[in-house]
């Protein structure tokens, strides 16, 4: 096996320092001269016509500027990011409680703040939909044209035949909840308006999507729009496709002002007004036989999608690609359906639907094993996807298929032994396993962005600047694409910085969504490198007087193989500079065509798979209803592991946010209205909450990622909450099929269990 | 022959606009918060060694922030472009009155200036050297540790016996005087410090040199100082190396104060404070055939250099490359020798030691002309480079060569018969003739610097970025870097838009200087398009399901030729984004390695050469001594005119500037403080003198340049002076051997020719 010299080490971030000590600037920190500030002024009510807008108040305030309306939209009135059903301003319809009808302008951020909420709008109110089931049933007033937002189907072999041939079926329903991401930065940007173009800057992860939000809505080329992502403060998806309106509304007022204009959310605010998790509620019957072989399923998955469709679509896509896990199953049917309902939209957070049918697909498993009186892992284990094996879309797998070694692994460090339930303890223990496996990148659904560019720019005196086309939101993207880069060139990384991403430096590289960063970019990586090595061996040899056959990139010099003979790079640079060579590429990867028929769901639904299993050890305090998180085994089959640090914080904090999404966060919306805006009603994991994960990287390298790798960012997040219920329902002996697991739902189920006779 | 869709063409400037309406933003109109005002502490004596330094009522005015000397420098007090003999910041010896001892930092710019006057400073005086023959004559007391800043040298054929098989020997002394650039935008830049990096926006030419400077003052790499060129109100050489250490004191301030730091020169000390044009003395000795053929010629050329050496060793080189004109001459001998001086440093002024040398070889032509009593047409004719000849370095010219044909499309133009002076009237008409060759770009001297990249991006909805490693100093490269890419990629100019240099965007591109934009950027941008095309041509093929090679790139689309479909390059753009393909290009172009012996001054000087006659005709006054000029005749053979309107502006600009040192613009130091320091007392030419500009365009296709182009912005203004003081030796009958042609020495000849009994 090649030896690598930083793949595979844990670097320090190099962004860290200055993140700790307070240094970095976030998009608050960025001053400029003259700026105004925007703020939305947004519906009060869930659903119903704008009949007037009265802003008088406002306008006799001091630190009034202006406010704007969708007529004074220069460009098109459009912000939806797949399907064209928002309104960048709602000039008619309101459809949820925090749907921007204007932007106010004021002279400071309070005023701005103040001023927006100033705005008296009268309305005709309509009857608002909130649940899943309420949106479905209506058969008029439809919240768009219809209230069905998106649908994806899977139909592969004859699931009539497998239940047929099945020894049990069984039915079970699963519902998950809101999650909101709560990035500690809240949305934030900042517009600097030339004469025939303009800058943003923002806190975001999809610098082309705001390009493409700001050219429709001013009307402008993509040419004339520069979109500058600033160091973020967290993301976990919910910077996907807000942005592009925040952004857009603050261009907007920017261009017609001819000033800066700044816009950061309040923290209530920003809760009402964006995007969360998709609730799910998802029906599963699954047909087995008594030696526990899955033999068909028939899976119902609907999603509550909000006001608008933002990225229900694909979300929905991969819930229903992935909806019964990594499991080889001969016949299944898997329908997904979005409906709109008046709330926020709800858009991309970690997992990206993934949690949702993991919950729905780990729960059946162990339900389906407790029918069967198998050991949860045992029948996992007995249908467990391998190399060789199809996916539930047919999707033969060749190759990188570690999803029998996350169980095994996983379960031989938690010494895997279910626990009988002790029904006399105050505390009862129980152990809960939950595998998946993750479609790396944007699957056949988005395979038309799924391209992305790296930089690589050589200056003379052997530093080096990388700028790539994905962002860092806090993730560790810097200290891969450092670490990528040496490896790829040979050379030390402290000579390099990674930039900014920066539209202008960097062509559309698609979104920094669906773990793609490491495996988008370092495939770009190496491509660059290989347009670079070939410049710098030859020169190398020429200044040796040697064969650039005889030479290799390595250890910060270029080495003649034979002779040892040996240039550094920093006079290898020099050298490079002197005879005019080309020192700076664009290196390009995009993900191969995939062979996918989305009328029947069949085929490559994404080019490979990452895989997960986690073991959840719980204490249940059966007096109190709370639960204690005591330790998660995560193992993950990563490929490749870049960054071991990288990976271990990745998966500490999706087991955290895991753990918070199954057990405390607990999300209430009463009549469209938020009512748990903040950190003391919507109870956050801390990093006190991670110290019991212990991180287990197993690595069947894919040959189409770089250096074998794929993707963790999401995969962390997967299993965590199925695991915990899974544990949690070991623990009490009850059959939990909706997360959050808060104190009240415990008791209420032990309160149930005593009726029964527990 | 090819018809153009662009290339040719004359395109107004995109820049034109917001320049005419002020909208344009230059340095002083960016406004960051917090930013502080930076101006250098300078000497007030000529050559002298400080004692001490006291800065205490500069250090009690309210408005003070910090003052720095070479102690505080954190990286290396050396800012020499070529030579290090500069530091940043003097810290023992002063070599003029100007150079820079410190950098005192205020809280506004005016007070900026006027605490920068208040610093007290105690010297030890040396006698200090002015002139050329002063320096050179020193036997001690050197400005550096010696008085020769460098010397260059030609040795081809064998003069003694050239000049023993001539019929005539003759010989001449020629003086050209210094030349302020006087560019409307001073001296400028704002250096903004992040914690480990920093930017530096300036009014330059060269970004690559000041982030160069700036590492080097910092001990910053390359990769931490970013260089972004803003629009630039003037340069013309003078913001060629001038910029490295304004930017690089601005920069440390900036990064001690961890504050935003700008510096905006006055006028008065700018013209004071920097660099102007060469003064030069020359002995010509030149042998002919009685029949008119330049036999031999022995030339010494003797430059001030100032105090520092700054782009001297590369002046001198280049007047000594050229010394002989374009002329064919086979025995020939130059040296070339610059000078320190206590006076400002001279540095790159447009023509860059052509303007000079031209006006030594050109006063030489028409003197022996008139010794053989030939026609100066003639004369010229007879010895006139032609393909197949070779320069007087011995350089074989293949093709390309448009000189004849300079002389002969001028001298036609101007229907070319010389006056015999008029000795009674009040005014006397003249018409002189000057020639010249200037070699294109940087030459064997600079060749391991001659190397440019352009960087273009497609966007999806086919509006295209172009980024380009040279600027824009008012001269025009915009408009040719927008119909180049859109000739280059068949497209149409409105879809383009050229980015503001930024060293981030593209790599080390060599200096903006020696007419390089068109030759450098324009092949990188036919490499960049060799690139592109492919890719483009592919895609459009497999959308119309016909064969890439039937296909290419023309009208704004690319087209099947055969079937006549097509594909616009609006859809084709959006079909290459849903596709995945690579639409952002790097491309790069160096000028061939030449074969040239710097010890002889042998062999190819520069890799081809730009061709020009200009025909001046002059009216004297010789009442008043006022000249006036009333019509130029300029013909220059470009290879190929890229924008027909870019070369009439170029060439009217140069003859103006021409003009302006050959009759009005007399600066005057007297123990070394300029004393012209305004434009009452610096006589610049304005837009009203360049109206009588014939600009007559040669195109002899250079293989190597773009589309056949050679550079254009130099010649424009080399053979000007010569040609117009040629005119006035044949109204008066004089031989003016010295620039500028005065009133006073006009009155002065015409009393000493009356002495004479003229």
């Amino acid at each position: 096996m090649k030896k690598f010299s930083h793949i595979g080490k844990s670097l320090p971030r190099p962004d860290a320092q200055d993140k700790v000590t307070g240094k970095t600037k976030f998009l608050a920190d960025i001053h400029v001269e003259n700026v105004l500030h925007a703020y939305p002024v947004v519906s009060s009510i869930p659903f119903g016509k704008i009949l007037k807008i009265d802003y008088s108040e406002a306008h006799h305030h001091e630190d009034f500027v202006a406010i704007y309306f969708a007529k004074n939209i220069i460009g098109k009135n459009q912000v939806g990011v797949i399907i064209e059903d928002q309104p960048l301003m709602a000039d008619d319809i309101v459809r949820f409680i925090g749907d921007a009808i204007g932007i106010i302008v004021a002279r400071n951020s309070e005023s701005a703040v103040k001023l927006s909420k100033m705005i008296k709008i009268e309305y005709q109110k309509f009857d608002p939909y909130f649940s899943i089931n309420n949106s479905k049933s209506a058969t008029e007033n439809f919240i768009h044209s219809t209230n069905l937002a998106c649908t994806h189907r899977v139909i592969n072999g004859d699931i009539d035949a497998g239940f047929k041939k099945s020894d049990y079926i069984i039915d079970a329903s699963f519902k998950t909840p809101y999650q909101e991401h709560y990035y500690l930065e809240p949305q934030s940007c900042l517009a600097v308006p030339d004469e025939n173009s303009i800058i943003i800057y923002g806190s975001l992860q999809c610098p082309f999507y705001v390009q493409k939000a700001v050219s429709i809505a001013l009307g402008y080329d993509f040419s004339q729009v520069r979109v500058i992502q600033t160091p973020t403060g967290g993301a976990f998806g919910g910077k996907e496709d807000i942005p592009s309106e925040v952004c857009a509304r603050a261009a907007l007022a920017a261009v017609l002002l001819k000033q800066p204009v700044q816009t950061i959310y309040g923290r209530e605010d920003d809760i009402q007004y964006t995007s969360k998790r998709h609730p799910f509620q998802m029906n599963y019957r699954v047909g087995v036989s008594k030696t526990g072989k899955l033999l068909a399923a028939k899976i119902l998955l609907e999603e509550n999608a909000g006001a608008f469709a933002t990225l229900s679509t694909v979300v929905s896509y991969r819930s229903a690609m992935q909806a019964m896990g990594p499991y080889v199953i001969p016949n299944i049917q898997v329908e997904s359906f979005s409906y709109y309902t008046n709330l926020p939209p709800a858009g991309a957070f970690r997992g990206f639907g993934s949690p949702q049918a993991t919950f729905g697909h780990e729960r059946m498993m162990d339900t389906i094993a407790a029918k069967l009186e198998m050991d949860p892992l045992e029948f996992r284990l007995a249908n467990i996807l391998k190399a060789g094996t199809s996916t539930q879309t047919g999707q033969l797998l060749p190759s990188s298929v570690g999803a029998e070694q996350t169980l095994v692994k996983s379960s031989q460090a938690a010494s895997w032994k279910r626990n009988t339930p002790k029904f006399d303890d105050r505390y009862r223990f129980g152990l809960g396993i939950a595998a998946c496996h993750y479609g790396n990148c944007l699957g056949a659904a988005g395979w038309h962005m799924d391209g992305s560019a790296a930089r690589i720019q050589i200056h003379r005196d052997g530093s080096v600047n990388v700028s790539y086309g994905l962002i860092d939101m806090g993730q560790g993207a810097i200290t891969v694409v450092t670490q990528m880069t040496a490896e790829a060139l040979g050379i030390n990384t402290d000579r390099i910085s990674v930039l900014p991403t920066d539209s202008l430096n960097v062509p559309d590289s698609g979104p920094s969504v669906a773990s793609r960063n490491v495996v988008m970019t370092g495939n770009a990586i190496i491509n660059a490198a290989e347009k670079i090595t070939p410049i710098l061996l030859e020169t190398a040899a020429a200044a040796l007087d040697c064969s650039a056959q005889d030479m290799t990139l390595q250890n910060d010099a270029a080495i003649n193989n034979k002779t040892k003979e040996s240039i550094s790079f920093t006079d290898l640079s020099e050298i490079l500079y002197k005879y005019n060579k080309q020192v700076d590429f664009s290196g390009w990867w995009h993900v191969r065509p995939l062979n996918y028929d989305p009328e029947k769901g069949l085929g490559e639904a994404y080019y490979t798979y990452s895989y997960a299993t986690h073991i959840a050890q719980v204490k249940v305090d059966t007096i109190t209803g709370i639960i204690v998180l005591e330790k998660v085994w995560a193992a993950h089959d990563i490929g490749k592991a870049i960054n071991p640090a990288g990976i271990e914080g990745q998966v500490e904090g999706g087991v955290a946010q895991g753990a918070g999404w199954a057990l405390t966060e607990d999300f209430i919306f009463s009549d469209g209205k938020a009512r748990t805006t903040n950190l003391s009603t919507y109870l956050l994991p801390t990093a006190m909450d991670s110290n019991f994960v212990e991180t287990i990287i197993i690595e069947e390298a894919e040959p189409e990622g770089p250096w074998g790798a794929k993707g963790i960012g999401e995969p962390a997040i997967i299993p965590t909450a199925a695991a915990i219920t899974n544990a949690v329902c070991n623990a009490l002996g009850y059959q939990f099929n909706e997360i959050p697991l808060t104190p009240e739902k415990v008791l209420n189920a032990i309160e149930q269990m005593k009726v029964k006779g527990f």
